[in-house]
């Protein structure tokens, strides 16, 4: 089962597929077109944990060596848009990069959780673009707020799919495409530190909640984008998330 | 005015303090004793924003050399608890410490605020202890989640003082004692970064909204501290936070 959060007629939803191509029911029942909505994160998000370098490839684009244990981070919660979103690219930068990330949402407090039983606690899955300003990026690699939490830099959705409906070892083809040209293609299976490692990593020395997520890192292939591109992360069987970057113009200062 | 927030007969409830020493009236009217409550951090509580090495004495004590730009960082909601909490220390580290903090609580949404106009957006104040473990510092020296993020790592109370009620620049004494013995002493006026220009600095890429909080750093004078030590972070005209630090033994595992 999947689900999305949206906001129409006042308020704000649990939405299904519906039957008709485009189409959203809602919870109270009504069929609704999916233009004639505003699409949020799918679930009320808790804390966003994030990794830096977590596929190969990537660490090596970016020249740096496989690290020992994770890169975490966290990101805002004012960071956070849904599919469809607006994200800005702040004038006079060089280099504004998205990554499509498969997003873990958890589901049941996890507090020192083995390995064995750690998929347990996830809720389901959704796709994550966690942009980064690489202009800011300093040497000291885990990344400065201007890099990662600012307004719209964190877009989730569009749907929140069950546990239950996906792999225990999820081995997913993510995608991404800047105004339909594919610019980065990767496989969950090549996850440096996969997913029942990093709730037991976090789990040992921070109690995990329902809503918290974990965006799981990025394959190779980020590249530069600009005012008016689209960017489409897709990650098999979990979802296809658009945005659109825009420039300051639209925010008046 | 200051207020708290704390847990009584069944409900959450805001409180403020009583006529009678040690005790709290109720906003239902109700007067109890502080120590028949559970306290609660004293606002909703958004993104909790940290700052390193703000208080050149404290950066030197660490050795390190005075920064351009504010060294800012996330802690994660999870880590949140109210005065007079319990804090874990981890079996096997050698070094935990607190840090007396003054905590800005933003009141109203700032983006790209100027430095003249920042303290407006401040509602209140509070103390925070922003706990480390200083054993799993790296050397990348924006700390990892196993320094800050920990359960129990963010105190934060007992009061929210209205930002009416300080002065704008506020020049306020820190003190922290551990089992009564002071270990740290400090004065807001030494900050590196100020109130505002934090302000200024952070709306200029994240909107700030109303319950984030910016905690300001800390003053020297850390030193370790152990199972069973009750340590108070004391600011001048804001409040006295305290909290005790337990082992692992009671949480059974």
């Amino acid at each position: 089962m999947k689900r999305a959060r949206i906001a129409y007629s006042g308020a704000i939803h649990e939405a299904a597929p519906g039957v008709a191509a485009g189409s959203l029911r809602l919870a109270d029942g009504r069929v609704v077109a999916e233009d004639a909505v505003v699409w949020l994160p799918p679930f009320e998000v808790g804390t966003i944990i994030a990794l830096g370098l977590n596929y190969a490839d990537h660490a090596k684009e970016l020249s740096f060596n496989a690290q020992e244990e994770p890169l975490v981070f966290l990101k805002g919660a004012g960071s956070l848009i849904g599919h469809r979103g607006q994200t800005r690219r702040p004038a006079g930068v060089t280099f504004m990069h998205y990554e499509c990330e498969l997003a873990v949402v958890i589901g049941r407090p996890a507090r020192k959780i083995a390995r064995a039983d750690a998929m347990a606690h996830v809720a389901g899955y959704t796709v994550a673009n966690d942009y980064a300003i690489r202009d800011y990026l300093e040497n000291w690699y885990r990344p400065n707020l201007r890099v990662k939490s600012r307004d719209g830099g964190t877009v989730l959705g569009p749907w929140l799919v069950d546990a239950a409906d996906v792999a225990a070892s999820p081995q997913l083809e993510l995608k991404t495409t800047v105004n339909g040209r594919v610019v980065q293609q990767g496989n969950t299976r090549d996850l440096v530190f996969d997913i029942a490692f990093l709730i037991e990593y976090l789990s040992g020395f921070m109690t995990l909640q329902p809503g918290d997520v974990i965006l799981t890192g990025t394959p190779e292939g980020v590249v530069d984008v600009g005012v008016g591109d689209e960017v489409v992360c897709e990650i098999e069987g979990i979802g296809r998330l658009a945005n659109t970057i825009v420039g300051d113009e639209v925010f008046g200062r």
